[in-house]
């Protein structure tokens, strides 16, 4: 089940999700559209407790099963408190990852599966965004980039894993591709970053306006 | 899958879960069988967290599919850390409350439905106790034997609940026991304690020697 006005972001390290997002919350301010846009555990107290449970480099025993079910539980509580009241109130909620990066991530690249991540997810599935856009950058041009960012205390768990993890992280998100061709739309995020947010813009302006 | 000496027991509050298995350790020491008990989060240290979060009295705005995942991702952690390494090293493993405590309070009692909670629980179904003693106290009579514990700061979130919830509970606990008629003993808890703890017993060491 869709919800209307639901649009995610989903794209590996260094996607450019975040550009995209902060310009397009611009054109939705031109525009006045009615919109939040969140990530989870979006401030969610609930959220957050269990998304610094997962990061805590002290819990580096943690189980993939376990981890993938505590992002399902973080999800449900952000979608609950923050996503669906948003939506109810005729918001565009774009949300900056959603089930497909736990797809991608846990489901294939930490190899639990696609379908086991499905089923602990099951209700969110009642939930999916109408709308997602993956920005797909190819492993070889995020770590790149990954070499020019300013890691100023703003590297995470996630950050430190190898290029191997990021080409299994590419290889699950278009295996989800294959899953939902219809919600997902792929955008090349190799091109420089203007033509991405344009190409971007575009899409969730016809998908609004449409 | 079920796991060859993995023995739990279920039952509501005041069901005399406790002094059975206490009964049953001293059974085991006397016979020399290698034993451990446990009960989820059982001192692993991330599943004690995800407990943690569940009980804190401020989360009470916690959704019942946040709290199914947190106890689902819990039940994994401990699964992984002390029941599978415990009967790896061909232990007897006795736990007080596993999935279909989840079935009976999530699934049942609190409305979440049995599939759903299944699927949320999917990784746990490769770790399925062989057995399992469904104690089986009325309400009418827990709630009596609730009147008489001393409640020296040992009431939880559950204990406060009402009748009606108690009462959800032991259906949702008959529900359990019609889905896995070949692995849940039913134990008759309304009758004296020790007749309960013989019964117990009798049923545990014909599983174990037989």
């Amino acid at each position: 089940m869709k919800m209307k006005g639901f649009i995610t972001f989903e794209g590996g390290e260094c996607s450019g999700k975040t550009t995209v997002i902060n310009a397009l919350c611009k054109v939705f301010e031109q525009k006045n559209i009615k919109y939040i846009t969140t990530r989870e555990p979006g401030g969610i107290r609930i959220a957050e407790d269990i998304r610094n449970l997962i990061l805590d480099v002290k819990n580096t025993d943690m189980t993939p099963e376990c981890e993938a079910l505590l992002y399902a539980a973080s999800r449900m509580q952000h979608l609950t408190q923050k996503v669906i009241p948003a939506i109810k109130d005729n918001k565009i909620v774009i949300c900056d990852r959603f089930l497909d990066s736990s797809l991608a991530y846990q489901g294939y690249a930490r190899g639990l599966g696609m379908d086991n991540v499905l089923k602990v997810n099951s209700f969110a599935l009642d939930y999916l965004p109408e709308l997602t856009i993956f920005i797909d950058v190819t492993p070889d041009v995020a770590l790149k980039r990954m070499g020019n960012v300013d890691r100023d205390g703003k590297c995470d768990r996630l950050d430190q894993e190898n290029q191997k993890f990021h080409e299994m992280v590419y290889k699950g998100y278009h295996e989800v591709l294959k899953m939902y061709p219809d919600r997902i739309v792929k955008v090349d995020g190799n091109k420089p970053l203007d033509e991405v947010v344009n190409e971007c813009i575009d899409i969730v302006l016809k998908y609004i306006e449409g």
